[in-house]
């Protein structure tokens, strides 16, 4: 019998999104696939393509499949769902839409809700990339559908990060600088025939900076009609020249897996220690205590660090 | 001289704020607050306000603050911001208009950024909380501005939680259902003069289990014309009566302590031993090792969770 991590090697799509299931349920079934297919992995280059709702990310990821299929490169897609059980419903239409790629050999698209814990979700992320890696595909995409601590967490676990706005976003081009400049490696002013992109472009590029020798693009795309959407897979492919060249790519990796490795671990401990944490008599005690306001909450963990601390004894 | 926690005792405005910023930036500085504090909190009753964006929550708690106001109450009021930074700014006038409130005796009104970790913000928030409560406010209310998993986690630690929502949210409401239909003690259906709520409404309700002997009422108000909100404070308060009539506030407090402690302690625990795991000898060797690809990131988590079980020995 032929195993999961063999099929997934050969590009195999059912065996893909079984794949996928796996390392989403996470636990010893996903340690094995990972431990299998890991030595495999780090051909393809992955993107992370965010930005505000509206801002039309869907129909340039779409887009961008299109152009890098023309390249001859077999595109990996993975959607993130807003942590909102509000929205879910409303971007069902986009994500049907993308589908459509699916059908197509070359293009495999999954999408991952983010109900759960933002770490849960990261790591399933980073682990389902490893398995569309493994599976040969050349670009990976993770397109997040919000902009909230989630997706940006998610979305710059990557080789490359594209940042999509549109024109006259206003106020939030100023929020937009203290938190999504430092993150994007090109810019991307969409539905730029809605209204003039330029004074949009030139706030956005002035508040960027040089990083490691890169001055992040800021380009303008009319997503809907293509247009604008080969400079944005040029820049990209430059981007991942430059980052070969400079040798800049494992040393961005390792700052990566440190981050992943520290989160996974203290999860798995967290996960481990906490039952047992809860038989001890001084846990009971504490709980008692701070319902009964003897005992104050922040004392109360600060004691309980140490309990955790005596766990492994 | 006098210190803080006193002041804050007096309900001194100035006091208040500073204690707030106190808690926010944690550490032992917070725990000595909410230790000198915490024996003369609880009595406060707290309500948690959330739903989807646009439906009007701000309003809805301007009215309620108004309600309560006249029904001699002290209100303190705790908006938590998105996570994104992009809606910030969209959001600030609301957040201004509803300051004119703090101008007044007996109401005060902190906004606090959700821009951190999830369970930051949840814990600044509880001893926020505290910190109101020990004030003397008679209601403390929490306001989500979105309905991401922060906010809910927010919105959640309270006594009641009120879910407002709006006429045709099609099939928002059914995702709701799967969400949202759980945590609320307290339905709206605000923006009732739009459209004809009687079907969300009714929609709304056939997905409502009763809990504890209560069954969560589904109420239309028009929070722009304070029509409908003297029923949703009413309804709060049949609820706190039934929470006190059968002893149900200590139970549910209880398990929120629980979660609260475990939280602390993990993620106290998580700061205080990261540092001390990276000066091991196998951390920088099992980072190496990922990076080669001679070792695959899970079973290096797992071999991580042992050295962190041994850091307290």
């Amino acid at each position: 019998m032929v195993g999961l991590s063999t099929l997934v090697s050969r590009g195999d799509h059912r065996a893909l999104a079984k794949a996928i299931t796996v390392v989403e349920g996470g636990g010893e079934a996903c340690r094995r696939l990972i431990h299998e297919i890991y030595p495999r992995t780090g051909r393809a280059f992955t993107v992370g393509v965010t930005g505000p709702t509206g801002t039309g990310k869907s129909t340039l990821v779409d887009k961008m499949i299109e152009e890098y299929r023309k390249r001859a490169q077999r595109v990996g897609v993975l959607a993130i769902d807003p942590s909102s059980a509000f929205t879910g419903g409303a971007l069902l239409g986009d994500r049907i839409r993308m589908m459509d790629h699916s059908l197509e050999k070359g293009v495999f698209i999954r999408s991952m809700a983010s109900r759960g814990d933002i770490g849960g979700l990261a790591r399933a992320a980073r682990n389902t990339v490893r398995v569309l890696d493994a599976a040969g595909m050349d670009i990976i995409i993770i397109e997040t559908v919000g902009a909230g601590q989630a997706e940006v967490e998610v979305a710059s676990a990557v080789d490359a990060v594209v940042v999509v706005l549109m024109p006259q976003l206003g106020d939030e081009v100023q929020a937009f600088k203290a938190g999504f400049g430092e993150i994007g490696d090109v810019f991307v002013v969409n539905k730029a025939d809605l209204v003039n992109p330029s004074k949009t472009m030139y706030n956005i590029a002035s508040g960027l900076k040089e990083k490691d020798g890169w001055r992040p693009p800021v380009l303008k795309t009319v997503a809907l009609k293509g247009t604008g959407v080969p400079a944005v897979v040029d820049s990209l492919e430059r981007f991942r020249k430059h980052l070969d060249d400079k040798d800049l790519r494992e040393k961005r990796a390792q700052g990566r897996i440190e981050q992943e490795l520290i989160e996974a671990a203290f999860s798995d401990f967290h996960r481990e220690t906490v039952d047992r944490l809860k038989t001890r008599k001084e846990w009971t005690g504490i709980v008692n205590q701070v319902v009964k306001r003897q005992l104050d909450p922040e004392t109360a963990a600060s004691k309980l660090v140490k309990t955790i601390s005596k766990l492994g004894d």
